[in-house]
């Protein structure tokens, strides 16, 4: 159940045309700040704001025909949810959301938008893993896991293979690639083509503080689950634990994991505003985050890449970033 | 007194490894919703944030030594300021700045970061060619123009220089271009380019309501100026009148103009956050506001390319347009 570089290579050719192929965005400022270059790769330009529609779309479109009449179902806060949404559109299918009641308005509406059902559930009192099983099961339809699925992470394994080759085009060996962690299913995939295509590239994850659940599982050596009493800004990042097929190639590929608290991740979404002028979402700034508050003191000399996994924000969450209220 | 496309291909040899090559964009919503190709040049990504550090470093960077020592004065409201600031401090010279006491705090903040030192005057009672003139006199320093001069054009010219080859390498005619005008600075420069590169494409300018000075004077077949009451959200835009330069090329080259109101530039504001994921300023959004808004009923069918001029904006202005406070 691993995922190799071909199966990226085959995932980025079913891609191709249908997903943005993000450009690399290199800031002065930043470069100058940090005292080396910074390439990054912006997912919040990605079809439905997040790097979220490769994976959804790697899977959705090897479904048979007769699997896409019956549709999908999936559960998520957001940015899953708009990326099975979308490529269920874009191929024809049904497709029905099992999202948290406080998800985001933003995401839900855009979700929405995008041609899904929704079907809203209480995160304290009811289980969407049991929802979604029952209404897949009703349906005869698709569960469409967030990340831990070989051919989601051979998906978000493509935005690692645009990001080596863009590097390499403009002259960039990269010392190391850093990417958000919630489940897992980005920086699985795309450490999979950065080890392949750059094998001295090392490979580095953030995650939000007290949702550090990968952390303590690399430490660990085996997957442990945690449950915070608290929120983080990061909804997009609030997993509870690495995903059975994430984890061991998280265990194989990454170097390190740092953890960023709520002010460290506000300040680097207003740094994103105010300097890079890109709308970076809390959970998808983390990696910028780490690298203003210098959270890898073993981080290699020389380019990094740095990937924005995605921009989808509620305007008033964003508003109160930037005056300081939260 | 003209600009050619070779002091436009001069100014990029210049610029080449100081300014960014910013990248192209394309939004597959934004193509949906208008039914046709936009090529997003978002020179937001450009040093400074905004486009004016093509024309200043162009311009200072032929200064001669004896010149460099004396130093430049500018006098601008925002982003020409940090562009001539920017551009001196890389070149080792000093930069004074003239600039209205009531200009966005951020615009302020960030030349004088950049090391200018800056003299504000009152937009009521004093007059800030006055100003600079007695400073420069003082000094012995170069008066920068923020439009009015052929090596600010050239330099950009650079912009729309590459538009047009970034756009012919992934394979579109580009039918129209639009760009922002204040001064004309920059659709002097772009046009000059794009009529170059590709004869064929139209070039449409986009002013605020109320600042329509350029258009008002294409119609009248000469230079007319403008007096408004009333501010605009556009503080980037607010020329009196178009330049006796720029103004000719403008005749020349551009074959319509659009003025948008406030909350047009307001929505497509929020159009760039929430679907583009960009930060733009409302000066950087009207090319945007125009087409959202339908502004230009003889826009030709096919690819158009779109400068967002500049992502200059204060984080409280930001937060009031994203809420509709404003």
């Amino acid at each position: 159940m691993s995922v190799t570089i071909s199966d990226i290579e085959a995932a980025a050719a079913r891609l191709a045309g249908h997903a943005v192929e993000t450009p690399l965005i290199e800031s002065p400022a930043l470069n100058e700040r940090l005292g080396r270059r910074v390439l990054i790769k912006p997912e919040t330009l990605q079809r439905v704001g997040a790097f979220k529609f490769r994976g959804a779309y790697n899977r959705l479109s090897q479904l048979s025909a007769d699997e896409r009449t019956r549709g999908v179902v999936a559960f998520s806060s957001g940015n899953h949810a708009q990326g099975v949404a979308l490529a269920a559109r874009l191929l024809g299918m049904p497709a029905l959301i099992v999202m948290p009641s406080d998800a985001p308005a933003v995401k839900a509406e855009a979700t929405r938008g995008y041609g899904a059902e929704i079907r809203f559930y209480d995160r304290m009192t009811e289980s969407r893993e049991a929802i979604a099983a029952g209404l897949a099961a009703e349906r005869g339809a698709v569960i469409v896991p967030a990340f831990d699925d070989p051919d989601v992470i051979a998906g978000q394994g493509t935005a690692g293979l645009e990001l080596v080759r863009q590097a390499k085009a403009r002259g960039a060996e990269l010392s190391a690639v850093l990417t958000p962690i919630g489940g897992g299913g980005l920086i699985a995939g795309v450490s999979t083509a950065v080890k392949a295509l750059s094998p001295s590239t090392q490979v580095f994850g953030v995650e939000p503080a007290g949702y550090d659940d990968t952390l303590q599982s690399l430490r660990a050596g085996e997957r442990i689950g945690v449950k915070p009493a608290f929120r983080t800004l990061c909804d997009a990042l609030e997993s509870p634990a690495p995903g059975v097929i994430t984890f061991p190639i998280v265990q194989k590929n990454v170097s390190d994991i740092a953890a960023v608290d709520d002010a460290e991740v506000a300040q680097a979404v207003r740094y994103a505003f105010s300097v890079l002028k890109l709308v970076v979402e809390p959970g998808g700034s983390v990696g910028l985050a780490a690298l203003l508050a210098g959270k890898f003191a073993s981080l290699p000399e020389g380019p990094v890449g740095l990937v924005l996994s995605g921009g989808n924000v509620d305007p008033d969450l964003f508003a109160a970033l930037l005056r300081g209220e939260t």
